[in-house]
């Protein structure tokens, strides 16, 4: 049955009628601690007790069969053991329920039979048109007024906020929510997907684009299944103005796939996985602190217009650390006004540092942080506001936060906090996290999270431009040379037909004639234009340079046929067996920088581009950079940027600067025809020249394996 | 007058009787807070009010002048205004004090007069003999129960411990006492040196050396003016076995001293200080909570072992976060033997995960972990237990804390926590804290401290090793160079003489003659032996190669002749008034790999060892690395390995490796050569040609820069 994603998910986040499928009276398991939580938040609306064995739970009527429910249900929970959970599934189809939330472990998760039950889930919900949220899962939490529902077995129900929370993980939930509750943190949904089964990450991230109480998102993720889904998804988001905050583990675990190409073996996953985020816009978090640290801060506060701020403390030696910190994450501290800065000279003490970073001193009381903070606030050079705090023997720290809450509400500007310490600050903190003003521990942590939030919002207008497209490409030639190699058995193109290919997609391969006379060959190689270089052409030999059968160089039609004459003479000696099919006539590629462009297939992410400086740079140093097809221009500048041997291509000791541009124009029509052209596998372009800008770049050798079924 | 260090500062820390000069009755103020301060802390000792207005404070009886106290007095601590300070001080010296502590702030910091009080201070200090802590500091604590001193106007008294803290902020240190007391970390000695006009972090680093209540020592600290102090200090610290841990504040700011030269353009003095530390064994931490993440665990822990960990979770998702972690901090989980498998198959369900990391899953009780803490503490593959928890319905979270502490108990290995939430871990969190149980908001931060602490024992013994001597070397020669560079009014010496200088210190130059005539060129090109270069030798010819006046890879005695007719024409052509002096006949350098070595003096810490590999690698990836003299041979190894171009030197692309072990040779001679000559400023040695293993190094080109007063 047709499944409508949109009504079904509404009916899981706000449920008119809810039943909890398998529950029992034993407190403290979580076969009745999901029922109580429900009742506990206060649900807006009616919940139905199933259990075999129950005549009530919780003081409730229960009914032995969910079809027994004589008012319709709009969501089941389920937490009947995974083995009998096809059958409670089966009567949820027939009552005609959509919404079904599975709480019970089992499945994919234990391998064997699991898996078994897994696929059984998911057909019968495919059969009745149902969306499934887990198996495996913790449940799902909406803090919305309008339903308040707490499906999970989770301790607590958290704040209503604007950060909705993906997590694959069940118990890193608990972990989560314990945090935010301590924080004041609020979240508008929370849920835990686990298997996804049915409903997957890529789903709930749409749902939540559309869903006008979430302004930002988090996910803890541990298996990427559908890359490009989520990519897509991201983009969605992000141009809809919300964050993606990935926590993405595995980081070291050897991608499963590792081809055993050049690409492919430096390609790990997780180097992949990086890439793509990057790429749609997703910041990845490296922990559950620094998810929150920036959660908090998109969630909170106004974006700021620039990178100037204004830091004010009570402390020196945090001043410098936030200085430090400050700068090296990219922000700059802002040139105060005059005016501000005779306000500060005015109103703060002679020992007072009135230039940015401002030290109120360390027997400040919440007056001069008042007065610094709307100085700051209100000078035009400062688009944010980082307040710092020690508890020194006259800080008044609670004063000082209300203040800061109070003089923040007047402006458009970002205010970030930072009050050190942790006992005697802690009240302070509280009235902070209340009052929606971000407050992290260190100074360090700030200033990471502001240069975030600025970095996003330069970037984010980037992430979902289109990949341009070439229309000047072959792409019926294409399928033809691949269906060629198919038939013929064979999974490497011969360099003809590798040559063939990529002159089809438009990519700068070298000239090259055949010629089996000395004539001939003076004939085409004056078309060609000098210099040029002569090859032997022969089964026999393989070795082309080991032989003598390569000329480099040649520059006259005299200097063609004493080339031809040699090249002869050295393939008779060298085998006298040797059938010469003819010569070569080859385009002489000039000097120039040398680089690598690969393309390689990820299992989660599909089709990945490769770049990096050849030689030493790519086998030494690892220097190169992943983009997952297709490509926009900006995602390719940015992946040629990211290698740190990309410099060399701008110009170094003297020398010019490179094309770059025909560098660009070279991966976007990798990109495209990595899209166009599954049955390619790997593709290498090794070396490509790169000659000064505005001459181009040349393929000098290139190797294409392709796949089929 | 001399200074007994030791006598002082015992009586800093261990005061019999202490004078709180220029304190008064005013509540809430730093003059009557500091004496208020020494009373709640139950100090062991009489304490005497120095007031010239007031008859008593805090009920005890008052003097006007610290020389009308009737009995010895070994402590004063003064608050007075810095403007009258030099009274009191001398009043301190005439009553036989040794030892004082100045609260007051206006010295140095302030410039101007407060530079001239501050040098006051310092002439008294040392005109009677007196250790002095301060100016501008918070003061100084010691927990220890023979003293109970609070010397400081800090709003707590922290716990005993053994933990020795220093700081240059006194501002910073009430947010560490108050992040310290809500974490239950005790402190042996708390000491705020601010100005360190006299006592500095130096000295105080060997007081706390020979401290038996500390075990580890940290320290912020914003301005490193004895560098080469600071890390001998440190290295017998380290060496007595308690590590050093530092947060250098002032990351970013531009070194005062960028010297002009290649080397100095890129020693930025906070590399410079980054080697520094590195090389004396120093751990530099990022921030306040890093520094204590790393200081619990050496305070609390005893020593990996090894670097194979065991990890217990109740939660899958934090236990592949874990396993990220420590295998990115290069920890291995420990295999467990075939006892400790059936020992976790036999008593956890059979969903638990019993391979490392365990899972005990999300229902576990106490029971649980007790059960799998025994089990890899017990054997023997284990050198560390990493127990993860998170917060789910039935986690007996308390219970499980002391489980942790009560198993701990029993094994002399390493067991670290990370109770993952805030609000309901925290009694859990609590327990681990109070028994001495490392624990971590983050596991990430759990596996940093445990790499850190295994790291440092495996590094600390070498961190002391002597540098090693050349005795082949030519001192005297050397100091005649220089000043007959000296005495011609130069900076920068000539190619010959700075070939000599190095020669006399045993670095490989270029063999070079002059001849006048053919014969003569013959004659010693052949007894030098071939291949050779010839070069013009005229003061009027500075471009050499220009003018036609170098030739190389010339290989017999008639290639000799012709070269020098060609020389002798080049010149004349060049420019005929030109004088030529002879020609030069020079050893021909065979090809090798360019490195370069660089000499330089830096602010902080004296003489700079630079190393990197030449052309590119130096001039685009600045790839270099810096060491402070004197070096040993393993600062040297640790110096090359820290490039990331050092791979190549192993031998790439099918090369063979390099001479390594005659580059370590040269940096060593030129570390002695930076000691043993501190009027040589910077030398460049750029290239060293390094030839395959085995076949030496030779110095290409060199420059040296002299400085004199």
């Amino acid at each position: 049955m047709k499944k409508d994603f949109k009504a079904n998910l509404d009916k899981i986040f706000y449920p008119d009628s809810v039943a909890v499928v398998g529950t029992n009276k034993v407190v403290g398991t979580v076969l009745h601690d999901i029922l109580r939580n429900i009742l506990d938040a206060d649900f807006n609306g009616v919940v139905y007790p199933v259990s075999p064995r129950e005549r009530f739970v919780a003081g409730i009527k229960a009914y032995k069969y969910v079809t027994d429910i004589p008012d319709p249900v709009d969501l089941a929970i389920i937490v009947f053991p995974s083995s009998v959970i096809h059958l409670a599934l089966e009567q949820c189809g027939q009552k005609g329920i959509k919404a079904v939330i599975i709480i019970s472990a089992g499945f994919k998760e234990v391998g064997g039979e699991g898996i078994e039950r897994e696929k059984r889930v998911k057909a019968i919900a495919d059969k009745y048109g149902m969306s499934i949220i887990g198996p495996n899962c913790l449940g799902v939490i909406n803090t919305d007024a309008r339903s308040k529902i707490n499906a999970s077995f989770a301790r607590r129900m958290p704040e209503e906020g604007t950060i909705g929370f993906l997590s694959q993980s069940g118990a890193l939930c608990t972990a989560v929510l314990d945090y935010a509750y301590a924080k004041h943190i609020g979240f508008s949904k929370f849920i835990s997907f686990g298997n996804k089964a049915d409903v997957t990450e890529i789903d709930l991230l749409y749902y939540l684009k559309d869903d006008p109480k979430t302004k930002v998102i988090l996910m803890y993720l541990e298996e990427v299944k559908d890359g490009p889904g989520l990519m897509k998804a991201a983009r969605e988001v992000i141009k809809a103005g919300k964050p993606v905050l990935i926590l993405k583990s595995g980081r070291t675990s050897e991608g499963a796939s590792a081809a055993a190409s050049h690409t492919g073996s430096m390609a790990g996953s997780d180097e992949v996985c990086d890439a793509a985020f990057r790429q749609a816009g997703i910041i990845r978090c490296q922990d559950i602190e620094e998810m929150f640290n920036m959660a908090i801060a998109f969630a909170y506060q106004p974006i700021p217009k620039s990178k100037r701020v204004a830091i004010i403390t009570n402390a020196g030696g945090p001043g410098v650390l936030t200085t430090d910190a400050a700068i090296h994450d990219g922000l700059e501290l802002a040139k105060f006004s005059d005016e501000t800065t005779a306000i500060l000279k005015k109103n703060l003490p002679a020992t007072a540092n009135i230039k940015n970073p401002v030290d109120v001193i360390g027997d400040a009381r919440a007056d001069r942080y008042s007065v610094a903070l709307s100085a700051a606030f209100k000078d035009p050079a400062v688009d944010g506001v980082f307040v710092i705090l020690t508890p020194q023997s006259m800080t008044e720290i609670d004063l000082i936060a209300r203040e800061i809450a109070k003089v923040a509400h007047h402006y458009n500007k970002p205010v970030y906090s930072s009050f050190m310490g942790e006992a005697d600050v802690a009240q302070g903190i509280d009235v902070l996290q209340r009052n929606k003003i971000p407050h992290y521990t260190l100074p360090e942590s700030m200033c990471r999270a502001f240069a975030t939030v600025y970095r996003f919002s330069q970037e984010r207008k980037e992430v979902s431009k289109p990949a341009p497209v070439f229309k000047d490409v072959d792409d019926a030639r294409v399928e033809e040379i691949l269906q060629e190699v198919k038939n013929a058995g064979k999974h490497y193109l011969t360099e003809d037909l590798s040559d063939e290919l990529l002159k089809a997609y438009g990519l700068p391969v070298v000239e090259s004639v055949l010629a089996s006379t000395e004539d001939e060959a003076v004939q085409k190689a004056e078309k060609m234009g000098f210099p040029v270089v002569m090859k032997v052409v022969s089964d026999e030999i393989v070795h082309k340079s080991e032989a003598g059968g390569v000329i480099l160089n040649i520059r006259s039609g005299q200097e063609v046929k004493e080339a031809f004459k040699t090249i002869l003479k050295n393939a008779k000696a060298y085998d006298t067996h040797a059938k010469v099919k003819g010569v070569l006539i080859e385009q002489m590629i000039p000097e120039g920088e040398e680089v690598i462009l690969g393309l390689n297939r990820d299992n989660s992410f599909g089709p990945v581009l490769m770049f990096g400086l050849g030689g030493i740079y790519v086998e030494v140093f690892k220097d190169v950079s992943f983009r997952v097809a297709p490509l926009q221009t900006t995602d390719v500048e940015h992946m040629i940027e990211e290698t740190r041997s990309a410099s060399i291509l701008h110009g170094v000791r003297g020398h010019a600067p490179r094309d770059l541009d025909k560098i660009v124009e070279c991966i976007l029509r990798l990109s495209q025809l990595a899209v166009n052209h599954p049955h390619i596998q790997e593709l290498d372009i090794n070396p490509l020249i790169v000659r000064d800008k505005g001459k181009g770049v040349f393929v000098a050798d290139a190797r294409i394996m392709i796949k089929y079924e």
